[in-house]
């Protein structure tokens, strides 16, 4: 990683909270489970702030913030996996979004990947990456991660991939084409 | 602007282009188009990486490639706007993103901000924000966006926003809830 990057102090007003959120309700959004060990135990977290930033290098970044229960070890782990959900991984979305549970108590449901990275064995789509930046916003950080491998179905057609919209999950098919 | 924030150098291997296109064609987005005016007329950019990084202070991100038209503009205002589409705004997501079109030709579509910014009147929702940061990563950069203003209708649950998927357009609605 090179530095952590730190937004001006400066910067205050603007919408407020609640004028804030309503904006973003009216943006959906992929649903991503990002998982780590960086030494003290998996965690993971869901996201729904995950997008390709460059494809030479490959490099995805996404967001957490510090309220999040996984934050300390997302923001320490040098690698990082990144699974991207479709519907049927609508339990994977949620138990790595609800608080005071242990998200890696069912054995059955994660394993290893030879790298040492903890891994929901069910979910669609992962890309495995390494952190090589972050930017850090208020009480949150945007996190680069250079991809470094990938385990992608060859299917993207018939999936249906989760979409999160105005605290509503949904799911993408034939009937939602335009 | 505090400073760009570069990259290192040393970021190589990795993903192939092909596979981690493979790997963002499994995660849908919400779509938003971009605008500003840097002095040198205005300038639009449709972007499927737009997401919330902290509501205290109120800021969002989104990316942008050194291949867009629009970037020269993007890149060097002070000011943006970021309209956030539903379905009915399908024809805005293809004109920012359609190349070697003028898109601002047809003058009923769009007017300025009393701040000065162009913006597109028909579109369902929108932010005015100032760019507070920059992430450079390979050929494209991550700006941090401080929201300012915004009008957003008070009627969420009623839209059906637009996504993107897999290279296809898609909306959201009653019938692809879960």
């Amino acid at each position: 990683m090179t530095s952590i990057h730190r937004i001006e102090d400066g910067v205050t007003g603007g919408l407020t909270p609640e004028e804030f959120k309503a904006a973003f309700r009216q943006h959906p959004s992929g649903i991503a489970v990002i998982t780590a060990d960086a030494g003290q135990g998996p965690a993971a977290m869901t996201a729904s702030s995950v997008f390709s930033v460059s494809v030479e290098p490959p490099v995805l970044v996404f967001s957490i913030s510090e309220m999040s229960s996984a934050a300390p070890t997302l923001l320490s782990a040098e690698t990082l996996v990144i699974h991207m959900l479709t519907a049927e991984n609508l339990d994977l979305a949620i138990l790595a979004s609800t608080s005071g549970v242990d998200r890696f108590a069912d054995t059955t449901i994660w394993d290893r990947l030879p790298s040492g990275e903890p891994y929901y064995t069910a979910a669609h789509a992962w890309v495995r990456g390494r952190v090589v930046d972050q930017m850090q916003i208020g009480n949150s950080t945007v996190v680069a991660v250079h991809a470094l491998e990938s385990n992608i179905p060859d299917d993207a057609a018939q999936t249906q991939p989760l979409v999160y919209h105005n605290r509503t999950w949904h799911k993408l098919g034939e009937s939602s084409k335009i």
